[in-house]
């Protein structure tokens, strides 16, 4: 590698240090992604690639930097979006046929407006799940992408932000943007061995991002470290600073539940989990082994009632769904939405009233702790049988979500962790949650705990 | 009539003034009315009479006014509560035969406790129409209430709230307690001839009140005057002064909508509507005259995909609903709920989504004026034929509720107050309302605008 190579690789903060030192110019690595990004299509990562954008946008942010006037910590630093955002002069797919020639958009939705008035760099938009609802990222449209953990099998990317999760792991990006509504953030995180970011509901404005579940659908960041997503985060939301503080880890209480979180786990991931936590009770935080209500009460209310997302999902997509379009459509996808079609309005209010009541307990529960949990009970599988078998393949898709999905319906934020790999390579992933908008708390420990769990595998 | 007679008959806050300058015990008024309760009971208007915990508050309030220690505007004061509510020692029956060997309370629930710390006596349970479901008020269980404003002929007393209705408008007490889901305290204020105060979603706590539309339903309460409403909401909320102000009325803007609300109006109602708008106007309010968007949606939406009302009753009941207990309730209740049970989670997904963008428009709509409008479109019916054809009952019983629903819909809080009398002698309403949690400024407006109405009356 050459050191642009080695810089283009980097976290978004060590790109923008070398930018900053003087090490490399923005240009330079702009152009070094353009090539590898230009390199990759076989992984199916990108939908669109914006190379005009991106120039324009680098070659604004290097005069900057020769002005010495930056934008923000991280002008000139490139990123991608989930192609479900928006962004000027692109089509929006959201991974779909029907969308495929869909009309050009003319502007920037606000989050993307943000990130460029921050002088961060579009480099295109991101592979997905078609309308982003599945959690293991098969796409029949633009390709399944690939996950670059494993060089010699086709391994699923995670979902729905597939795009996005490989292409921070494949180095083509330091920074995407996913949204997660029933995992869609943390699992591609999982699957790829890097930190996903699942924001509080409400935090980061998507008014005009295409919903998927309106109540559960979050914006997020991917990247490599802790810090990377909170200045995402940041800048996201047009702020200038951030409140975040490092905590101290001995500042940290961490409830490990002794229900529902690790059943079915394989051994890897379980093992990788509890060295993980063995770590920060060294460290010095508090472990707290404790059954935890609610958690099971989710299951339950999912089983007698179906999920939210689905009735929401169908509701949003019920013109298509119920036209012959929908035989353009990924038939898994399909098969998800017209569940949510039989659900009856009781069932619906039945699970809204749950989480009326559901929400504030665990809230009440976790009281300024962090909630652990592997965020998936299994690394990531191999594509070829998930696609040759729609059975199997719904049945490892509810299994990869029945974790991150917990916080979904119980409105939690939380950031998903590398944990370590297992024997094959493949990495495995702790997921810390935290209260309804308890960002700031999360993010603060989740550096602290970061640089232990780093520690700890070094 | 005797002078304690007379004093008995008063306002709420009438009645307190006599127990201040001396002119009546405390005592006197309560033994006053609870035999005229005793002997009302051919007027189906209360389902459960409490005299002996309407002597004991009565002795501790003659007490403290006799030290010169009263605990509130209107200690003493007698009210009485819609059978919905948990009072300690009654049972609460909901108007369902089901329920009326419902276990007896043990204690008061919130509100109703509040009221007692004010020193209010309670003086029993009202009558209404089963588990709140309906706008007309008949009960084939604890009977149809007598609207008293027909000596003759068999009249609706309104519902749900029915002897919450009557009893005031019959004298029994001054204020009476009940909720509102879909106009159940502005129908029967209006075909009584009385003031009803439909607040807020939220504003009085209803965590222990048997529900029928979580999302809808409030409390609020009925009486012969705006400032005894004021009072009484107070007091529910567990207040100790009201931020409430009377306003000027030359600083009322007062929105009349030149769509819908008059639509199928009857011409009394519509004449002292309008003779009621102008009196406001040459007070020197600002009457404005046009479309208001919003409404036409929300019938639009009920049309299309149901009420919310139903779904949730359904799912409040669905237990009760589907099981041979349904037999025992009220055919024309049970037909509604069912009406819930057939409705899908994506239709009602879609009449949620769909406030979620009304509300805001009507709210930025309003900016602070109020919308006028009919409460009824019509005076109260009489029972007989209502009783006779059940189809006829639901067309009637969905015009009765038509104009008031909106603003559940909407989320509105109001006021309905008398507007005249139609040739038969029948009342008719004039239904103020204003954004959500607007309730302070309504309520200043309101005493302003009963002014000018009893002016223009007399």
């Amino acid at each position: 590698m050459t050191d642009i190579e080695t810089i283009a690789s980097r976290s978004a903060a060590g790109i923008a240090l070398a930018y900053r030192s003087g090490e490399a110019s923005p240009v330079e690595v702009i152009e070094c992604l353009l090539e590898r990004i230009d390199k990759s299509t076989a992984a199916n990562i990108f939908i669109t690639v914006t190379p005009e954008r991106a120039r324009r946008e680098v070659e604004a942010s290097a005069r900057r930097y020769r002005e010495g006037n930056p934008l923000s910590a991280l002008d000139g630093v490139p990123l991608a979006w989930k192609d479900l955002f928006h962004v000027a002069g692109t089509r929006t797919t959201a991974g779909s046929a029907l969308l495929a020639d869909s009309p050009v958009r003319d502007r920037d939705m606000p989050c993307v407006a943000n990130a460029a008035a921050a002088g961060m760099v579009t480099m295109g938009k991101l592979n997905l799940t078609e309308f982003a609802y599945s959690g293991l990222g098969l796409n029949p449209h633009f390709g399944t992408p690939v996950n670059p953990n494993d060089r010699t099998t086709h391994r699923a990317p995670g979902g729905s932000s597939s795009g996005s999760g490989t292409a921070v792991a494949a180095g083509l990006v330091p920074i995407a943007i996913g949204t997660d509504t029933g995992g869609s953030v943390r699992i591609p995180a999982a699957f790829n061995g890097i930190v996903g970011y699942k924001t509080s509901t409400g935090r980061i404005a998507k008014h005009d991002l295409i919903p998927l579940a309106r109540s559960y659908d979050t914006i997020g960041p991917l990247a490599r470290t802790v810090e990377d997503c909170i200045v995402a985060d940041m800048l996201l939301r047009g702020e200038v600073a951030s409140p975040v503080r490092r905590a101290d880890i001995r500042s940290l209480t961490v409830v490990v539940p002794t229900n529902v979180v690790t059943d079915g786990a394989e051994p890897a991931v379980l093992e990788n989990y509890e060295r993980a936590l063995d770590s920060l009770g060294k460290a010095g935080a508090t472990i707290r082994r404790e059954h935890v209500d609610g958690l099971d009460q989710v299951l339950e209310i999912t089983a007698r009632y179906g999920t939210l997302i689905a009735a929401e999902a169908y509701t949003q997509y019920r013109e298509m769904a119920d036209s012959e379009q929908a035989e353009q459509v990924d038939r898994r996808v399909i098969f998800r939405m017209m569940g949510g079609k039989r659900m009856s309005a009781a069932d619906l209010l039945s699970i809204q009233q749950a989480r009326e009541q559901l929400i504030p307990r665990i809230t009440a529960r976790l009281s300024g702790a962090l909630l652990a949990m592997p965020t998936t009970l299994h690394t990531a599988p191999e594509v070829a049988p998930l696609e040759a078998d729609d059975e199997l393949f719904h049945a490892v898709n509810l299994k990869t979500l029945r974790n991150t999905a917990l916080g979904n319906v119980l409105d939690l934020c939380a950031v998903a962790l590398p944990s370590g790999r297992d024997e094959k390579g493949l990495p495995t992933s702790i997921l810390m949650s935290a209260a309804h908008d308890e960002d700031t708390r999360l993010l603060g420990h989740a550096i602290a705990i970061e640089r232990e769990l780093r520690e700890a595998q070094a």
